[in-house]
């Protein structure tokens, strides 16, 4: 009998759970699941017979400490910040441990005690970062393998809303957490190299720099994540000439969600006066220059050079941003938390919404003297509200990741992420069985040049 | 005999030990200016009997202490962050301290210390902060006496070039820190009310919202200080409608600057790859997108719509920004660092130039039902590449409260800034006989209209 600690059971567990469940009699599994409410939990066990839900903080030092103790494995979906306490921990008793974050300063430091102890602290393996590492992966070390010499590599991802339930004007929902997806791009400018060029993008230019995409025949559009360089040395790609990373929506959302960034409406840093009692209409006001006649509609229109009849305009008044009856009702508020209040009215998933996510790859190359390029996509959709698209994203890797460290067919220890061929291959592969697999084609080789154009 | 200490013996300290110097005699003063180089300070005193400058280091404790201790008063002319070391010493020893910056926490937290034992902390005694606040507070007060009511209270201040030297396109050289105009409205987004409204611009907006000012019948523009609300508790002015401050220019520059705002050359916050060998026009493709054929100026001018004939494009190739043989030279820079190399190879004052600062307060109130509105304006132009008028209106207030503070004829201790009666009316009295002085009109009342529109 096996034990996984399982810490933190949100959204993103459902089909972690899943997965380890359905596993659970075959592999002689006992699964505790451990929150600070334990509903949701209770929920996804359904009385399964080996699992159980406990009451857990992970600030209570003794029982994190027992529960650990107890245990074989160790996962935690908590936030990126709470790994570091399960991780001492899991040194102290020598468990393997499982986490679906980037490998933070603190985590990276317990690497040489982790190898010196046999231990495997897998880190990254969720959907991005995660599924992202591991089908890149798999294709620059094929390419490598072939001797030849990788010229490109351009990788975006997106969580969107399925296309039947895509029924707004913005064509997008929220999938994952709204605050993310307000903050998006905040921090610093985006930067990336393009045929050598190294290139920075500052925040409020981020939605009007997008590149497009076609994945399935579909157009969708991409704007840069913050920093594509410190991906030249995480797969080995130090002198590449073209590096970029993106985030993907539909067509038309970056230009939209610009006139937010323009306004200020995105900003986290600053508390409004008085944000309980103010009205949709007033927040816009806020951003808009005092006049004693003129209307907040026709200043935003002035101010941003917005065209009447342009459907961006009609995306505003979908969010039903210009009402001066509807309160925001935040304390002390940030404009971003007020921005995402009005949001959630609109772009909540109702009770039969599905999610969606989208990938894809480029790699250009050359070999024996000829340039060419491989294009890697993924679709996946949600099948309801509790197993969606990116619950499997993220939780099916860190569920697969976890058995083979179980059973030993992943062994090399220290603080990993998914990127050798000993964790990647058989991981894609078993993802393959529940619909998460890669399309592949090869195109025209183009390096970085989206409008075709010949130097 | 008493000694005044003045640490730090920068291009702003000019006018202030010259003042100083010429009522050294009368006042029986000795004056000892401490800096870590001499070599200015030297040419300032010029032989004078009644100074010597010494070789000073703030950080050495030894000597700080036994410099402070033989002063009877000491003026630190050091940036802000380096006052506190200075003023604890102040403390131990029993000496009143003056400085021109803007009061800190740590400074702040010494004030119930300073009271005890009878020592005047004064601060924010240069230009902006300082003269502003006096000014300001005279004609506040006085309107206050007469049982008026305060509605509007706005302020503008900038340092420029004086009409004669006024030569370039932009209408602007650097009379003051270059990095500090280049990082100007950065740290937050710029906050202030109008008529009871709150107003919140982000900082890549703030260059698009100025006002227009009229000052002596020229025009002038200004854009707003980061944050003007707390303003409102300074001058104990809690419920006012309207209160801005901003920063005054000529017309025409803030619409070019927000280029350099837009495309992110501004930014401070991370390091460009290969500063060093860049050229002024490999900087600027830095922001522009990938290309393998169209030109550095094409993509500007598309990327931020600046028609071919449009002013703000000869500003940009006055600066010589598209030139691919000027090399940056400047290893490990930030975007900001680039920029100011580049700015200063066109903005550095000349041997012949000289300065000039404009000030400009507007107040409204209402007294027996009627509204009325004051104007109170500052001209000020610089003597030499010496005597500016920066370094006179930042060093005579302070050079004047010092000797007030040593004479007893300014009393209240404390950690104070100039906004009591017993303060600014003689240093205001005095400053007019350097030519420093307001020239007050009564206005028609408009509140806060800009364009005169009836609501």
């Amino acid at each position: 009998m096996k034990n996984i600690l399982i810490i933190g059971a949100g959204k993103s567990s459902s089909s972690l759970i899943k997965y380890l469940l359905e596993k659970s009699d075959e592999e002689n599994l006992k699964i505790i699941i451990a929150d600070i409410s334990i509903e949701n939990a209770l929920e996804l066990i359904d009385n399964h017979k080996n699992a159980s839900a406990i009451i857990f903080d992970v600030f209570n030092e003794n029982q994190r400490k027992q529960e650990i103790e107890k245990s074989d494995i160790v996962i935690s979906m908590l936030p990126a910040r709470f790994h570091i306490e399960v991780a001492k921990d899991c040194l102290l008793f020598n468990k393997h441990m499982v986490t679906a974050s980037y490998i933070s300063k603190e985590m990276k430091a317990l690497d040489s005690e982790a190898k010196q102890k046999g231990l495997i602290f897998m880190n990254e393996i969720g959907l991005d970062p995660g599924l992202d590492h591991m089908s890149a992966m798999q294709v620059i070390d094929r390419i490598r393998d072939n001797n030849a010499k990788i010229l490109l590599f351009e990788s975006f991802c997106g969580g969107l809303v399925a296309p039947e339930s895509d029924n707004n004007l913005w064509n997008y929902k929220f999938t994952w957490n709204p605050r993310n997806v307000v903050l998006a791009g905040q921090g610093g400018a985006a930067m990336f190299i393009q045929e050598g060029t190294y290139k920075y993008i500052p925040y409020h230019k981020l939605f009007r720099r997008t590149e497009f995409l076609n994945i399935n025949n579909q157009k969708f559009e991409a704007y840069a994540n913050r920093d594509s360089l410190k991906y030249r040395s995480v797969y080995g790609l130090d002198n590449i000439p073209t590096m970029y990373r993106g985030t993907i929506r539909k067509v038309g959302f970056s230009r939209a969600w610009n006139i937010f960034v323009q306004l200020g409406m995105t900003d986290d840093s600053y508390i409004i006066e008085d944000s309980e009692n103010m009205s949709y209409r007033d927040f816009v006001n806020l951003f808009l220059a005092y006049s004693p006649s003129d209307s907040v509609e026709l200043k935003l229109r002035s101010y941003l050079k917005i065209d009447q009849d342009d459907v961006m305009w009609e995306k505003l008044v979908e969010l039903d941003l210009f009402n001066p009856d509807k309160k925001i009702g935040l304390q002390n508020a940030t404009p971003a938390q007020m921005l995402q209040k009005i949001l959630q009215d609109s772009w909540t998933l109702q009770k039969h919404d599905k999610d969606m996510i989208v990938m894809q790859h480029l790699f250009g190359y050359e070999i024996d003297g000829e340039k060419r390029q491989i294009e890697s996509s993924l679709i996946v959709e949600g099948e309801n509200q509790t197993y969606t698209a990116m619950a499997k994203t993220v939780g099916l890797p860190v569920a697969i990741a976890t058995l083979k460290i179980l059973k030993g067919e992943i062994k090399t220890p220290g603080v990993q992420l998914p990127i050798s061929k000993e964790v990647y291959i058989p991981i894609l592969k078993e993802l393959e069985l529940h619909g998460i697999k890669f399309t592949e084609r090869k195109v025209k080789y183009l390096g970085y040049n989206p409008n075709h154009v010949m130097g």
